[in-house]
Order: structure tokens, then C-alpha cells, then sequence
């Protein structure tokens, strides 16, 4: 199917990393003609040849599109592809919506909607949760907000990526602030579990059964049950990694320090995240906290299977 | 049904309080001949008018019983119940397995233990999870240890109180170390709660939407889920109270200290009930944590519905 067949409409998505290639071909497979974008240009041919269409510039990719998603790393990126020289927003068509997925702080999602509001665009704030794989699938949770008609002409392309859409809000910045608290509670709950399995371990216990009476009592949590399995495995392969959450928990610092608002619990999460990430594990896999305490202590966790 | 009828055996309850009453009414339900003790008489009457006998000392209830479970808050007050001068030990008949149910350092469960078995009776270390109303339901998570003779001979007593009877190992004190670990992440997860629903809140977000969101969503925690209603109910009657985790996060800072073992996010949300505590709420709900978040930024929380 070419561009010009589409059944959906439209789509580009700019920033093919796991996440972005992810939402690109659920796209795709919903019926849209999508297009993708990315620096890098292998991966841009890479997705042309399976799913669509490549764009070798960000106007090319935006030009022609009625919804535009916007799938990099963070809110400096996003305003660099959105409102740089040769940025997207110049390019697009009257009408045509911006769907921005970064987790960003929520004054950073208001000023990039009144950017594009201002030059008579649509945008919506549309924070993604779930990972890769459930990008791939179009099984993503997103928190949305946004104008009511930015979000009705969105809607075909969120419903294509999610299988829970939040729209919390009708201006930009309320899905980014769900966003956050979202990863204040994921940060702390990844280090706490590692802390405690790294605890557990300098207890003398079995962390694989430990793994199994907790994860069956009230000290689990989503992150206990996902990211546990990493360490016992002995895998660091990055499912996310830890530079996510120094840039998440990162974020909530610098809100805590503007509205004067303490974070204690959140802040030694984050410092726990730096500590890893200045111990050379800032791309591994978040699990690698554990690697951090059990380096510190002395402690052996179990190493990958051959 | 007077205990010289019981099908199951006689079996004594020392310590009446809200999870210990419970305890003894499962013990009963389940064809036990329950003798209840407490240090107010009121409610040693209250429990033997409704479900068996009472004692009016410990030995006078520790004399006769096959299995006497000790359900009181801490180290402290189990040792002084079992060793102390009138205490349990000493009135036990040959063969009587005591089963020790509060939370505490696995080194104090070891000793306890060494203790019984020098007297030559049996002991499992065998701390509860799950609350006042699943010990009335004989619906707890006993994580419990002990030789193998005593667990077998403890083992009707623990089915007629559990829901999930894990037994962890043939020595005590690893069932305490698993408890521990659970209230090393169930209190950080409580404390982050509270973080995360006020740092909402001041994010100008609907805090009922919130729970809504992150209880479906990679951020969320047993505790989460559970405590989060007290604070959307404004709700603090204790079902658990601060004091509680100053306890429980305070042996793990013991733990940490003497065995040189950093724990960062449990020292944080230690300080955050410490301060809850110093605030006037220790005997309050835990999920007052929040109240003290939202008196130290100004902010309100939902007040209790009329």
C-alpha cells in the first residue's frame, strides 16, 4: 500500500527508536499510510522497505501528513524537531495534528502546544507507558490531553497505539503531569526493589523465592514483579534504561525546586539512579540498580545463563 | 464447646489486640479450644463469653496448651510474654510448640528460639501479613520457619490462620528475614504513595483520577492501591498504624547500621513516618504520611465524608 491508498489517513512518525519503530507499525497496520523519520538513515530504510515510507528530512516527513507523532527521548529533542530550522511544525498542512509522546515537565508540554496552537496546528500531549513490545503490538497505555478537536482528529491514530487511552484534559500538559507522577512511583519502586533484593541477599535468603512470597504479598508492586526477574536472570539487556529515570526522576527534582515542593523519597531514588549511572550502567537495563548495591556490599547476583 | 471437647486441641492466644483477636476467633472456627490472654481483663472477658476461655496470667494460659501463639508488636514484649519471670516458657507442658507472630530482627527470632529449644519446647518464627480483618478471616500470609518437628506440630494452628502458609526454612529467623524484606518495600511504597498523591495534587491534578490511572498503570503498588482510597476517603481510623513502619523501617536502619548495609530508600521513608509520628499522628493510619506531605505545602486533602 502506498501513501496515496491509505485507508486511515496520513501518519508520520518522527524518532524510530524501539518505542518510536514500535508506534510506526502499529500505524501501519491500523490501515494508516505512515511515513518515518529518524537521524539515523539505515533504520529509516529499514522501516521503508518493511511497513511504508521514509522521509529524509523532518518538512518531508511532516509535509503531507494529518498526524504527525512525535516519539524521541525528551522535551528538548521534541522542541528541536518540532520548532527547529527545517522542524516539522513549519511544514505541515492547516489541520494536520501533533501528537507529542516524550515524558516531559508539564510547562515544557504548555509551551510546545501554545507553539503550535499559535501557528494554527493541533497538538495533544500524549505521554506513552508500556515499552517496546507493547508498542509493536498497539498496546501501549497513553495519558492524553489536548484540545477537544486536536483529540478527535488524533483519535483513529491514538486508538491505533493504545490499548488504554487516557484523555485526562483538554489542554496540553495534564497527560505530561499524569506522566510524571506515574514515574515518581515507577522510579522509587524499581530502586526499592532493588534494595530490598540486594537486602534479601545480604540476609542469607533464596532472592528467587523471595521473588515468588513477595511478589504474593502486600510489599509487590507492578516494578517488583517486572523488573526482578531481570536480576535473577542475570539480564541487563535494556528493556529501559537507567538513564531513563535519571531523566525522569530528574524532572521531578527541578518541579520540586521550582514550586518549592519536597520529593525526599523521589530524590534518593534518583540519587541511586545517577550512583548507577555513574558506575558506567547509564544504558543497561534499570534493573542494574541491583548491580549498583551488590557491588557496593560485596554481594554476587546470579550472572546471565549461558 | 469447653476445651476438654476440642477436636483440633487446645490452643492458647497471648496478646488480644486486633490481629491477635482475630487469630484466636480463626483458632476457634477451626475447632481449636482457644484460651484467650491479655493484659486488659476487659477483653480477655469480651473474647472467652464469645469464643472460648480466658486466662487470667500468662502461665494460667500457657499451662495446658499444645500450641500457645504469641501475637503481640514487638521483640520486646514477645520475649518478656515467653521468658520473662511468670512467663510462658516456664508453665509450658513437654511437647507445647509456641509459634511467635510479631515482627522482628531475624537475630531476636533466632534467639527466642534458642531460648524455647534449650527449655526443651518447640518454636516457629512465623510473622503475619495481611491485616486485623484476614486474621478474623483466617486469611493471613504466615511466612513462617522453625524445625521441622515444630512446624508439623504447629501446622493445624497455622492452616486455621492462613491463607497462605509459606514455610521458608528449618531454622527461626527466616521467617522473620522475609517479613522484613516485605516491610521494606511495603512501607517505601506507602511513603512514595503519599509523595505521589500530594505531588499530584499540587500538579493541579483530580487525585481521584489519579488513583484511577496509575492503580491500572507500570506504577503502581499493592500499597498504592490499598491506601490510597484512605487518603480519597479522608479516612485515618488505623487499620495500620505509622507507629507500625517507624517500627518496621526502624529494624531494617538497625539492620543496616550493624551490619554495615546502605539502604537509602528505606532510611528516607523511615524519616517520612518519623516525621508523621513527631507530628502527632503515630497512632493515626499510615497513609497520614499524606496529611503531613499536605500540611507542609499547604495544601488539603479530602475531609472525612459526614
Amino acid at each position: 500500500m502506498t501513501p496515496n491508498e491509505s485507508l486511515a489517513g496520513k501518519a508520520s512518525v518522527i524518532g524510530l527508536g524501539s518505542m518510536g519503530y514500535g508506534v510506526a507499525q502499529s500505524l501501519a497496520r491500523a490501515g494508516f499510510a505512515v511515513t518515518g523519520f529518524d537521524t539515523r538513515a539505515d533504520i529509516v530504510s529499514r522501516f521503508a522497505t518493511a511497513h511504508g515510507a521514509g522521509a529524509a528530512s523532518l518538512s518531508a516527513a511532516a509535509a503531507d501528513a494529518d498526524v504527525i507523532v512525535i516519539v524521541v527521548v525528551n522535551a528538548d529533542q521534541t522542541r528541536q524537531a518540532l520548532l527547529g530550522e527545517g522542524g516539522v511544525l513549519e511544514a505541515t498542512k492547516p489541520g494536520a495534528v501533533i501528537v507529542s509522546c516524550a515524558t516531559m515537565a508539564p510547562e515544557r508540554a504548555r509551551e510546545l502546544g501554545a507553539a503550535v496552537e499559535a501557528a494554527g496546528r493541533l497538538y495533544v500531549d500524549a505521554p506513552l507507558s508500556g515499552g517496546a513490545v507493547r508498542a509493536a503490538e498497539g498496546a501501549l497505555t497513553i495519558l492524553a490531553s489536548g484540545a477537544p478537536e486536536a483529540i478527535a482528529k488524533a483519535r483513529p491514530a491514538l486508538d491505533a497505539m493504545a490499548a488504554k487511552l487516557y484523555i485526562l484534559g483538554d489542554e496540553p500538559g495534564v497527560g505530561a503531569s499524569f506522566k510524571i507522577v506515574n514515574q515518581l512511583l515507577a522510579g522509587v519502586h524499581i530502586a526499592a526493589a532493588c534494595e530490598a533484593i540486594v537486602f534479601a541477599k545480604r540476609l542469607g535468603l533464596d532472592i528467587a523465592k523471595v521473588y515468588e512470597v513477595i511478589a504474593a504479598s502486600a510489599g509487590n508492586s507492578w516494578m517488583f514483579e517486572n523488573r526482578v526477574p531481570h536480576i535473577l536472570e542475570g539480564d541487563y539487556q535494556p528493556r529501559s534504561a537507567v538513564d531513563i529515570f535519571v531523566k525522569d526522576l530528574g524532572i521531578i527534582a527541578d518541579i520540586s525546586r521550582s514550586e518549592k515542593f519536597a520529593t525526599p523519597i523521589a530524590s534518593s531514588a534518583l540519587q541511586m539512579f545517577l550512583m548507577t549511572a555513574a558506575a558506567g550502567m547509564g544504558g543497561e537495563d534499570d534493573a542494574s540498580v541491583a548491580r549498583l548495591y551488590a557491588q557496593i556490599v560485596g554481594l554476587d547476583l546470579p550472572a546471565p545463563k549461558a
